[in-house]
C-alpha cells in the first residue's frame, strides 16, 4: 500500500470509531468518509462494504487493547495498571460492544473474523493478570477465561446502568471482586 | 378461569419454561403442548401467539424471583441468603436471557412489557438488600440500580464463559465484590 493509501486507511478507520462511538453503528458510510475528509470512493476502495469497515473497526480496536496491555505490563506499579486498564476498557466498550453487536446482525461471525487480534489480546491480558498476581494486587484464583468472561460481564452491566454515578460504582464494585481481600471472607457456614 | 383452565395454563406455563431452557426460545408451541399433555388448541387458547406465551414464562420468572427474594429477606442468615440469592439468579438466567432476546427480537420491550413484575422485583430486591447490607453481610455503597445491573453483568459474563468451573469462579468473583471487605483496600496511590 503507498503511504497516502495507507493514511487514507488510517483516518478512515478513526473517522470510524469515532462516528460509530457518538452514532451507533447504524450510521452511513457517507458519514464515515465525511469525517474522514475523503470521498465516499476513497473508502469503498478500502472497505467494499460497511461490514468490511465495521469488522477492521473492531479489529482495530483489539489490536490497540492488547498494545496497552503489554505496554502496562511492565509499568512500575503493575496492580494498579492492572485496574486501571481494565476500568478504562469497561468505560469505553459501548462503542465496542455495539459494533459487535451490527457485525453479529449481518451474519459476520466477531470471533472467528478476529481471531488473529483476540489471541493478541489474550496474550497480553494473560500477561499482565499473571504480573498483577505476582506483585499481590489480584487474588491468585482469577484466571484468564474468568477475566476475559469478568470484562464482557462489565460492559453490560456498564451499558444496563443509566445514571453516569451509578456505573462508576458499578465497575469498582465489580473489580473489588478480583482484589485479594475479596477472595479472604469466611466461607465457613 | 375456571379451575381446570387455571391447571391448565400453570401447566402450559411450566411446560413453557422447560422447553425454552432446554431447547431455546425457538423452540415451537407444538413441542410446549406435547410437554404440558394438552393440545395445541388449548395453548393457542390460552397464549394466542407464541409472544404472549413467552412473555407470560417471562412474566412468571420475574414474580418467582421477587416471591424468593420476599422470603429470604427475613432468612436467619440473610446475609448467606442474599448471595445464594444471586449465585441462584445468575446460575439460572440463561432461559431469561434467551426469552428476553427472543421477545426483543419480535419487537416486543420487554421492560415495558414486564413493569409490574419489574416493579416487585426491585422492591423485593431492595429490601433484600437492605437487610444484607444491616446485617453487614454487603458493602454500604451498593445500591439497588448497581446491584440489579450487576446481576445483568454477571449473567451475561456467565453466557460468556463456556466451561462450568469457570462459571462458578467467576460468579464467587464478581460477588465477592459486593462484600464489604472488597470495598476496604487501599486506595490511595
Amino acid at each position: 500500500m503507498r503511504a497516502d493509501a495507507r493514511r487514507n486507511r488510517a483516518r478512515l478507520l478513526d473517522a470510524a470509531e469515532a462516528v460509530f462511538a457518538a452514532k451507533g453503528s447504524s450510521a452511513s458510510t457517507e458519514e464515515v468518509a465525511r469525517a474522514a475528509g475523503v470521498g465516499i470512493g476513497t473508502l469503498f476502495r478500502h472497505f467494499p462494504t460497511k461490514e468490511n469497515l465495521l469488522e477492521a473497526v473492531y479489529r482495530a480496536r483489539l489490536r490497540r487493547m492488547a498494545e496497552a496491555a503489554r505496554q502496562l505490563a511492565s509499568s512500575d506499579d503493575v496492580g494498579q495498571a492492572f485496574f486501571e486498564f481494565l476500568a478504562e476498557q469497561v468505560a469505553h466498550s459501548g462503542t465496542k460492544i455495539a459494533v459487535a453487536d451490527a457485525l453479529a446482525e449481518a451474519g459476520i461471525d466477531v470471533r472467528t473474523a478476529s481471531a488473529d487480534e483476540g489471541r493478541e489480546v489474550s496474550e497480553a491480558l494473560g500477561m499482565l493478570l499473571e504480573r498483577a498476581q505476582r506483585a499481590g494486587a489480584v487474588r491468585p484464583d482469577v484466571g484468564l477465561p474468568e477475566l476475559m468472561a469478568l470484562l464482557v460481564g462489565a460492559s453490560r452491566a456498564v451499558e444496563h446502568a443509566a445514571a453516569e454515578d451509578v456505573r462508576a460504582r458499578l465497575v469498582g464494585i465489580i473489580l473489588d471482586g478480583l482484589r485479594p481481600t475479596a477472595g479472604s471472607h469466611d466461607r465457613s457456614p
